[in-house]
């Protein structure tokens, strides 16, 4: 494999810009039935056909490793690549100690980077996996990530069967994990058996996208102590992760078609433009959120939006990538935001901090 | 900075030889008293001064988080750097959602990956760490984990109040965390603020010390159902990363003069063994466990020996790292290894998987 690792450029305080792109060559998306009831219904590769979401398992938490085993088999169907052409694999997820996602994967014998950055995840996944291909440490990697509505209630809040009620401002977990294969720009084009491993995008689409930098997030604790309020606890650490893309680079938001942030929900992005404001950035003619976009939170009981780690990841696989490839957008910035906090934390008094990662993604 | 990160290469299954080694200026460790009533007595950087270990804090997950930060102030005090010449910080620990790194590091304005590997997250975050900064992502690094065995009893298994037996196999969660500065060699010897920032190892010892390569695990379950039988649990996943760095960089076990795993125990180490035999594999005459190195097992009560991230952290820190300096060692492997449960997938009678990964650390 040719080696263009001396192209890449630390910038700033904690972005990377590649000297070549890490191609996405393919994606694949598994949802619950309410996420495909929203606005992107018919977007997602498979969509449960059970009205529980259980996917075939007998627990919550297993239904989730369900999740995270189908949306790797989609990845590598929809690209042709077999497991042993993927050398690490980026995952994790919201349940303690991360089984969602050991459960999930065991199965395909990949060597595994566990993560954790709550509902950041799929940004820490995407920045981790993209700086390993780009350094030449991996022709092909898969980063992903999930969650379950049921298994993250279970795991944060209370139980469904409590039938505990839920403020206004209160987001819902999204049922959903994505995969998506990253790839070196030199990497050889055939599968270890001889196969083209083919890039989804290519033919179906105008472009084919690829990852060109990233922006390491920091923890921000603006002292918020009530763990319904996730935007407003995460909105801090995307304001700081938004802004320092846009220094690190050398850019102002103009240089993006579009900045997406995970799961700030409608209270949320509030927060976020009036924390950019006092930076004198306005990002609010171009700022989606994904949690605002998988529902129709006038039509669907969500309140707030949307979160989760599936929900970003989703909302890339079935929306982002397919836009940024048909040519509707050049270059985007996607920031997955994370709220850090359990239930014994909570329980403590402890704040909610949050954390969020930046992925810059472009059409090629 | 110069940029050398052509040399490095991608071996065989899941391993990478770094073209220059990434120097590990330095350690800090901090620990709980019974840590310091073993083997290693005065090797560490800093005692409790509390028997509960609490550490200043008012809970034990605090206290771990006291841990984590205390642990990177060490790190930073012993090499005279900054926090601000951190670039970035890779950490993570045993309790569900991380939240010891996560508050335990929010005062340092670190941009962070979280991680998870269980008890095998001390390599994790070296792999990591080391791969960001021999890419020349980064100049500076610290990898750290942590795990404190009140927080850890409760997280998986009974509350201390209960006083619940434990069988003789099972092994003790150590109190402790520890933190590593790696440096890109061509990093500037300078601080931010114009300090020189020293090698902890220069001068006190005949050698400094650096990674040379890593070997990337992936997750084995063997059918351990029993939670408390860790070291048999995670023996299979140590010996598929011992047998594939051995195969990846072609070398046999004398190419090392230790190999090092994390928390097997006395039971989990035969259990190494024999599974290593099956390929022809010896390494009994250079196996050590920092399980077993920790505790004297013999006088204090902790069955099969240490277990924990915070294990082979401390170790590492405070006994592999200078005996590599002062020479008696020139090329160890060290393998932290980590069982993937938790509560809730013990209770719901789900097997208990391992995984591993390798460090390849040499005096330089």
């Amino acid at each position: 494999m040719e080696n263009n690792t001396a192209k890449n450029k630390a910038l700033g305080t904690s972005s990377i810009e590649y000297g070549q792109p890490v191609i996405i060559m393919g994606s694949g998306s598994v949802v619950g039935q309410m996420e495909n009831e929203g606005p992107l219904s018919g977007s997602f590769d498979k969509v449960s056909d059970d009205k529980n979401d259980m996917f075939g398992a007998d627990s919550w938490e297993k239904a989730e490793s369900a999740l995270q085993k189908e949306a790797v088999a989609l990845t590598l169907s929809k690209t042709g690549a077999e497991a042993k052409d993927i050398r690490f694999l980026y995952a994790g997820d919201l349940l303690g100690q991360n089984i969602a996602s050991s459960f999930g994967l065991v199965d395909y014998n990949i060597p595994l980077f566990g993560l954790y950055g709550a509902c950041s995840t799929c940004g820490e996944s995407l920045c981790l996996g993209s700086m390993c291909v780009a350094a030449g440490y991996a022709d092909r990697v898969i980063s992903l990530t999930s969650s379950h509505y049921a298994s993250a209630q279970k795991e944060f809040r209370y139980p469904l069967e409590y039938g505990g009620q839920r403020p206004l401002y209160a987001s819902w977990t999204v049922t959903g994990s994505a995969g998506f294969l990253l790839q070196n720009i030199n990497a050889p084009a055939k599968s270890v058996s001889g196969k083209t491993i083919k890039n989804e995008y290519e033919g179906k689409y105008r472009k084919k996208v690829g990852i060109t930098g990233v922006t390491i997030g920091k923890i921000e604790d603006f002292g918020i102590k009530d763990s319904f309020n996730m935007g407003c606890a995460m909105a801090p650490a995307a304001a700081w992760t938004i802004a320092a893309n846009l220094r690190d680079f050398g850019r102002t938001p103009k240089d993006y078609d579009a900045v997406f942030t995970g799961d700030l929900g409608s209270v949320g992005q509030q927060a976020l433009w009036n924390l950019l404001s006092q930076e004198k950035i306005d990002i609010s003619d171009r700022h989606y959120d994904c949690g605002m976009i998988i529902y129709d939170s006038g039509k669907q009981d969500v309140h707030a939006g949307g979160s989760g780690c599936g929900c970003s990841a989703v909302v890339l696989s079935a929306y982002i990538l397919p836009k940024l490839a048909d040519g509707e957008w050049k270059r985007v910035l996607f920031v997955p935001t994370g709220a850090l906090l359990n239930k014994t934390s909570f329980n403590e008094g402890q704040n909610v901090p949050g954390i969020a990662h930046g992925v810059v993604i472009e059409a090629l």
